[in-house]
């Protein structure tokens, strides 16, 4: 049966709204307020959808309770507790292939669609982690009933189901943008839900939905079939949903790459993997705010990065060492650059000669991340570009670096106002980004030696010229993902840094007395992996890169 | 020059009190008290001895400055500010040996000891991590000075040197407990400062004080030269050059490696590491007080674990994840077994038709990990088992698993008394550990089928008796190291299981949700990284498992 082309057109999961019935627009593009209204019709016709399906289904299993040769092969699993082990082997959705043609398979999956085009019929799409398989339930004497097909179409979306069937090659790849089994379908003898939706309202999206592209909803809005809009907050309010989105599965296999790459490539250099403490006796290190926890009779606060701990390390000569885990910034900032809570990279290394022995070990880093990144991660990346289209781009093998006075001369030229010693702001960061590119075709660079003024206390002096400091950023597509720096490592001098930038000593005392034991000369480098990932799959929201953002305004979920 | 032999006996740093003047005990093992005594009297005396060898030193530097040929063969280097780079190739300690016999070597290093048996010869010993190597200077005319014999015997422990000198290979291994190169010794030409000490106060302790066995400073109370103690405190108080000892050098190689093995296999069983945050709207989870913070304008709290957060990820279709991160509990426990903040190794995996697949993922696990700790980690383990002797122990190719039923006769039959449904002591489970290696000999053991009233509520009933449940510990040399469990995935049953333990379910909305959705069934484990660390090496306080230890009395350094 060439059931593939009878998927064809895609049509809505059953229990959608019917959105042939909507009116066309008039051709230009929806305003928000349209999109609000449209939404809010869409919804309200979801529902009676719903609720008639609702009702269907509970027709159904009245009647398949009644008399059916086939009740063993359909219906609600009891609630696994563990009852027995089989050993029965399930199939992952990912293995089926044409290569299978005939095989039985048993798995495991959620109802992506599923669309019954006559009473005998029933297609469904069934999705695991990003994998979709289309299957078939067909009227068949002795072995599918009449109810049996009746109450598999009135299964909600987004329930996990139990199933065995057979795998059955089809003749045309099959086209649905979701379905990723694409040489072969599989024919259902058994379908039992194993975990049901329990939800007293609608679900709150489809997760088909949800993986659509601004430009495809966008291109939709002129057609009879307008797509619906997801904003950013349904989605986080209802995260475990947007979760389950192909586009996510992959962002965060992604974020898992960033930091596998980051340790394999660290590990191999001898570094040390430490755990710093996040729960510290002092308010410190920065301008930026932190957290205040009650601990015990007292107060504690929040890390706002493991740079004094990391440090400390260094003077307890484990050489190199770096560290994965969460920092927190007591900020109120509500900007889509911005979280309370991130990740951070961190790293630091006692050198013998030159902070760019380390400069040279953070840039082999980052080539090396992502040159193996597309290498090792083609599928997610295809998976996520479909939603969140962004342009390759060429990693050097040899990182450019810029000094800092090459930089203002760069910006002066393409015409932006900048001071000797002034900070970049974002858009001048973005303006330098292209102006690099025309000249090294590179979408990457460091940019080193910063004015001394803008940089934090413990970042080391440039001998030649103390405006300046030892110290350096890395961009990439002109965004800044990681800032760096030789560390004062004598106690003198950093008493004296810490005076200036009105920090009292007795406030950080365990560190400064760690340079006071003997302190070899090192430097190191902070990176957000949120912000990595962000930037290099061009998510346009860092809490897209983040499983449970945190911000001001987000505690939940 | 047999120069190993004249460095036996091994001689206190020259810096260090003459402890050959002290008297004898009396043969019986000091008293703490005595200890304190002997202690304080000890630290009076290695102050005057400093004084003494700081006037020395200055001395020998005025000496120098006069008329001196080999002025530019030793002395301070300015403060390293990336002046120059000239890629001169520096050599670990760890590669120096007879082979590079007649080879010129250029290194840094920590003075460990000094010792200074005529006017005209020098031995220094010195550390990099876990090597050291002994180095010879000996007055030679147009080369080395007298003046620079004076003054690097006046250098003080702990300072970083940079050191030339030739490789010799020695006739006889060198004895020295700390010394780690034994065939070869280097004969200094060039000895310069990077980083001095600075300290207004002598220093804490010697970190070749530092590096003693229990039984080894007890054995020496009654010779003529006593070992100095050196409590937790006053190691914790100075970590920074407590963590300078080979033991501690060691002690997080292997912490690392436990991550590192630890990822190593569930990453190459499809697990995708998360991130999971540790500010929480809600106080929850169980009874363990949580850490409150000031958020903006409310209140947020510090997760005790990502136990909620990782099941929301299997309900958002991950399938298998893991996180490695902090965990904060509130307790006020002054014990060798707690702290406020400790590094939690966390999994959880959705399984097909039994947790049992969750158990054999994880005693494949430990059993990986500590059948490749010997292998990869040896010589950081048999430097640790230098400070900490512990029985090695044979890790069984199959985990043995009991039911607790089976655990409670075992107990009954060694005498312990113990209800059908209580939790096990410590002792109790020290005892069952016995009597499982007596039984079955293995060190390490799962026990599965907990009472369902001693588990959290989160905890999935044993669908054959609900006074029992489907969780599990591991015990690991009579000692808890693992703990875990199916989980309730319908939402129904755990709003009764709540409702039990009297957690308001609005507590936990966005958790309970996410079970409204659909969700696997699913089992995982959560595992504390220093207390694996701790009891794998035997260091019998969980602060020695922690680079930056924190306790209801610590938060600093």
């Amino acid at each position: 049966m060439a059931s593939q082309e009878q998927q064809q057109p895609e049509k809505a999961p059953a229990a959608a709204p019917n959105l042939d019935e909507e009116l066309n627009p008039d051709g230009t593009p929806l305003s928000d307020n349209q999109k609000k209204k449209r939404a809010a019709k869409l919804e309200k016709e979801r529902k009676k959808a719903e609720t008639a399906a609702r009702v269907a289904a509970e027709k159904a299993q009245r009647e398949a309770s009644e008399q059916d040769f086939a009740s063993q092969n359909y219906g609600e699993l009891p609630l696994n507790q563990s009852q027995e082990r089989t050993g029965r082997k399930f199939t992952d959705i990912g293995e089926i292939s044409a290569a299978l043609d005939g095989k039985d398979v048993l798995f495991t999956a959620r109802i992506q669609q599923s669309r019954s085009p006559s009473a005998k019929l029933v297609f469904l799409t069934l999705r695991k982690r990003f994998d979709c398989v289309q299957c078939v339930l067909a009227q068949a004497p002795e072995k599918v009933s009449k109810q049996m097909v009746k109450w598999a179409n009135g299964i909600d979306a987004e329930t996990i189901v139990q199933v065995e069937g057979t795998v059955s090659k089809v003749d045309k790849p099959i086209e649905s943008s979701t379905v990723t089994v694409k040489d072969a379908e599989v024919k259902i003898s058994k379908i039992h839900v194993v975990s049901g939706l329990k939800l007293d309202e609608p679900i709150p999206f489809y997760v088909d939905d949800a993986v659509r592209s601004d430009a495809e909803i966008q291109a939709s809005q002129s057609t009879d079939r307008p797509m619906a809009f997801i904003g950013i907050d349904t989605r986080l309010d209802n995260r475990v949903l947007d979760l389950r989105t192909a586009t996510n599965q992959a962002i965060f296999r992604i974020q898992h790459g960033v930091c596998k790459l980051f340790r394999e490539f660290l590990d191999d250099r001898g570094f040390v993997e430490i755990h710093t403490p996040k729960l510290q006796a002092a308010a410190t290190e920065s301008g930026a705010s932190v957290f205040k926890v009650s601990y015990f009779k007292g107060d504690a606060f929040l890390a706002q990065s493991p740079q004094l701990p990391k440090q400390m390390a260094i003077s307890a000569d484990f050489g190199k060492v770096y560290e994965i885990g969460p920092v927190f910034r007591a900020e109120d900032s509500n900007t889509p650059r911005h979280m309370t809570e991130f990740t951070g990279l961190d790293l630091e290394m006692a050198f013998d000669e030159h902070y760019h022995e380390v400069l040279d070990v953070l840039s082999g880093l980052f080539t090396f991340i992502f040159q193996q990144l597309p290498k090792r991660y083609s599928k997610e990346i295809e998976v996520i570009r479909k939603q969140f289209p962004v342009e390759d781009f060429l990693v050097p093998d040899q990182m450019p670096r810029l000094e800092f006075p090459e930089a203002v001369k760069m910006l002066r030229e393409a015409g932006q106002e900048i001071g000797d010693y002034d900070d970049l702001s974002t858009e001048q960061e973005r303006v330098l980004g292209k102006a690099v590119r025309d000249k090294y075709k590179s979408d990457f660079f460091m940019l080193d030696r910063f004015p001394l003024a803008i940089r934090p206390f413990y970042t080391m002096p440039d001998p030649k010229d103390d405006k300046y400091s030892l110290s350096y950023d890395f961009f990439f597509r002109g965004q800044e993902i990681l800032s760096g720096a030789q560390r004062v490592h004598d106690p003198k001098l950093l008493e004296a840094r810490m005076a200036e930038a009105n920090i009292p000593v007795s406030a950080m005392k365990p560190y400064v007395d760690a340079f006071r034991l003997g302190c070899p000369p090192h430097a190191g480098a902070g990176i957000g992996l949120e912000r990595v990932v962000m930037f290099y799959l061009g998510l346009g929201n860092i809490r897209r890169a983040s499983m449970f953002p945190r911000d001001p305004k987000r505690l939940e979920p």
